[in-house]
């Protein structure tokens, strides 16, 4: 069996959660998150953010999060401003569009938005004939592994509230990126310098789920309607509500991203050493080593990762993921079978 | 803490599905889906149905996978027929308009549609000015507790062939329906007697999850597009897989259903000893009995259920739910309690 | 060629409105309804309306109309209460769903809404799983020829606010229900006792085109961008601009109307003096007397009519529609020939 | 008054049209488009494309043509293939997104897709996480006046169909295309080698009005219901019926359209005779001149006309539309105007 690097949801969930829902299954609970798991996690994430002022939504995965969040945020006209590489622009097969909605997507090489690349969307004629931007969507970490500064974060965001946008995060990877070594944002401030975003629990350690946080008060109303809608209400909400309270408790999904990315950087230690290029700069447990095809050949034969992008016709872009549940040794054997690769 | 009758979903799951998700926790699979647990449940349904070409889609609830198999399912300009008690229309807060498609719906008391009921809904003119009625929707057991025989579902699948009509069974409560002591329906008719359906996991001893299972061919095609497009694919497909695999091993399900039941038809008789009416005949695992108010009061204390529908001016239906975890002596304690009241 | 009394929408347009696009033709103007014949008929409908505040759209047919409301007023949780018989409700194709929104719909014999009527829609529970009315739909006069007084449309409209409800009427053939013998409603009344209305032009002596009314503040703002993008903005504005310009000069609009309603009366009166009945009061151009099929038969040698209802196995009601290009001789030869068929 | 040289929609119809109109308006006809005026149109479009099996529907604006194109041939999950330039991807503020199809869009200066541009969307992985592109829209002549060849349109059409793709011709402009100098086109040839297209009124002498044909006859069903879904049925069809009667009578749309792009020629052989360049070559009634920002201003005290790039600091690309109305002295007083701007 060969060993994947392919992404960051190959295995289950941490064990504290498996304890969690064997511990508390008899007990009886009201249903569609109105649990006290559900409410407990609720308050942690406020907590986590210092702002009790939160709406916490639990839902199963990211993509539902998305379309959720544009269908109750955006007005029949109103379009999305992302990334080309954002996941909503890629790999969600017109979730987003299937709700309605335009997305407008800049080239954007690592991943990340900038004013620069939002502003050319603003500029569109005739009134009343292009679409409306209104939202902005961003991830971070981003698709490319890579991260947005508070810097960065601030003035995308001044840049939105001077030009009546939303900002909206996509964290399906958001405690690898706050948690990764370059990282200068706190949760407290990410959930500060937006409108909207959601903390992923399926790619950081639960079986499934991901916490919708909404800190604009005016996109707060009634949002559970859209999420029974849109078929994204549990009835046992409790399965969603005791993985967050687990995660956030002694910041365990915290721990868990960070381990991975400590792991990410030993992978790309390695690469460097060898002198070998990034597509984008190795920031958390994603990494995308430019390799020869030789070299990827011999590797795939004991590893399973996505081969990203044709860089030329004797080499690639690799993706591979650690998640929260490799193994040390298997990074380590990793590392050891690209060292044997060379000199070539 | 009062006693809760109140839905088949207040509890965890069965300790079998905690168990094989410890034990198989660390193992790497693929997502999506495509790991080994779902393709062995999806072998085991095609077993139980004795038919190897169904297809099988595990999501994540009942409202999802019903507006999947509508947004799949349908052109734009056709319609649901449906009882006026349907989930579809009721208590799915409009996710299938919200798809884009008309529900029609007839006034049904005990919840089940029938080739007149139909029927009327064929007479509409003129042409290309009205909706055009293209799948039924019926769901089994009913939401009235309720259930088809096999000569009902026969006479209404014909009817649907007959009108260019598919049928679409929303099986919550499939393993109820298939296990109640007056059904002569199984597995294997029911998949003959549809074009698709779905088995129920959530209310049957799930944490979560609902199997959707397709038997006319022509209606496969392309169908995971859909599931992620509306957010309904799990990255840890394996959460879904491993419980359907385990419900389908040795008739868990159907076990479970069929404890459920016999609960249910115990409380059933005590209403019935005690000289009380019913709002629909008593069939599953859901009973809805007429109850003074007084008695209602006095239950009230110690237990919870839904008052379901006001009566006269001095009773009400009640809606009393048993599950796959409700202890035998809750049930046995309830009817105490109820004899109690008696003789008024 | 028998007589059509099949609709009011049977002949071309009032010989003003050609003359004036004769008249008009070569003269350069801006696209999109930013013409200076649209920009005159606006000013005649809120001066029509004594208020300078509203918002006036023209699009070109009533489906079109409705739709556009529905879907820039809701969000995608809310519903629309209808009567049973509501154009929406019966021969929109599923227009309104298929902008994503449910209708919630009381049969109402006479076509009308009532305060009683809505309030039962707004009993449902529990929250978040059913949807959330939000906007009434009414149509002055209704399907069945009938009108709502101003007491009834105050009633309405207080209810609507208690309510948080938004009331848009359908004015299909408003210019019917305010020249009506029996309206005491002037167009002044009705503009302030509801959000958003819609008046006529296809039925009352256009060629094509409906002018939407939105006298809430709230519900303008944007509303271009929505017809844009449901393919309502004709290129060429000034065709609807000039037609509605020709409309509301003079009174033409409402003196059509007046004649069309004459000669309904003119039938039913006819009707009335043979001792038939009517499926509904008649009060404007449309009538919908009971008729024996024997006499029905005789009549539908000569004309064309829509046999509405079956009444019993001998009688039926039909529908006569007098548009306001009937020769008054077409209705004076109507009534001889029914005159003759009796006594039978 | 200025001169606009704006667009092709300044002005009204050709005055055929209004006598026809004025002509038959007091006959009684069917109405939803089964009038004979409708059926006389089909007859003589089916004729001119040399094929009966055409299946036709006349629809009031380009935006509504494309819609309704889209949301009938389209799967929830299948995406549109466009030219970034595509009209629906700029300037129908989010049509076809609203019906739930996401557009992938490729560069194309000169706004022509090949079959190389197309194939890059086909590209995409992994299954069902993307969208499914289906269908091919391209614009003749497209929005940057350019033509496709028959040779490009046979390229474009097999590869289509060798790649299960739907070829749909947007043809707001497609008189003036098949009409044009450099042309090789029939519209029978461009009938067959496409799936469906439209053929535009409104720019080419109607008041309003675009004709959708239909080859592929698996398209075909029921396409009527999606017209009266989507609020596009005339009741009074017979405005659009006889509108296409008249302007296929004695090819009158394509003389007029003839006439157009022997104006748009003769400006831009005004420009070429003083050395300026062009945004895309001059092929039809549209010209993109780069003009010196001195000389535009000049000629923007006496003319009307889009500045549509920005080219350098110092110059501008403008479009100068011609329609079917444009006095030829109007187009010599600007060629008179503009060489009095030369020398600089």
């Amino acid at each position: 069996m060969k060993y994947k690097f392919l992404n960051d949801y190959s295995e289950g969930c941490h064990p504290a959660i498996l304890e969690k829902l064997t511990q508390t299954n008899y007990a009886q609970q009201s249903g569609y998150g109105n649990d006290e798991y559900s409410e407990s996690a609720v308050e942690k994430i406020r907590l986590a953010c210092r702002n009790e002022a939160l709406d916490v939504h639990f839902v199963s995965g990211g993509t539902q999060a998305n379309l959720l969040v544009m269908a109750a945020f955006l007005k029949p006209y109103e379009s999305v401003i992302a990334a080309e590489s954002g996941h909503i622009n890629t790999h969600e097969a017109g979730a987003i569009e299937a709700t309605g909605h335009k997305i407008e997507y800049s080239p954007a090489p690592d991943g990340k938005l900038t004013p620069e690349l939002m502003a050319k969307h603003l500029l569109k004629f005739p009134k009343y004939h292009t679409v409306k931007p209104r939202l902005v969507y961003i991830s971070n970490s981003t698709e490319y592994g890579t991260l947005y500064t508070r810097r960065e974060l601030e003035a995308l965001y001044t840049f939105c509230r001077e030009n009546e946008l939303l900002l909206f995060i996509d964290g399906a990877r958001l405690a690898m990126a706050l948690t990764a070594g370059e990282n200068d944002l706190t949760l407290e401030d990410l959930s500060r310098l937006c409108d909207a975003f959601y903390i992923g629990g399926t790619k950081c350690g639960a079986l499934f789920g991901e916490a919708i946080v909404i800190s604009n008060p005016a996109l707060q109303t009634d949002f559970r309607y859209h999420v029974k809608q849109r078929g994204a209400m549990l009835a046992k909400g409790r399965s969603l509500g005791i993985q967050f309270d687990v995660l956030f408790t002694d910041h365990l999904i915290f721990d868990l991203a960070a381990r991975a990315n400590r792991l990410g950087a030993k992978l790309a230690e390695a690469f460097r050493q060898l002198g070998l290029a990034f597509l984008t700069p190795p920031q958390t447990n994603q990494v995308f080593p430019v390799l020869p095809d030789t070299v990827i050949q011999k590797l795939a034969e004991q590893y399973e990762f996505f081969e990203w992008q044709v860089i030329d016709e004797n080499s690639k872009a690799l993706r591979l993921v650690v998640s929260w549940a490799t193994p040390e040794e298997a990074v380590d054997r990793f590392i050891q079978d690209l060292k044997a690769c060379y000199p070539l």
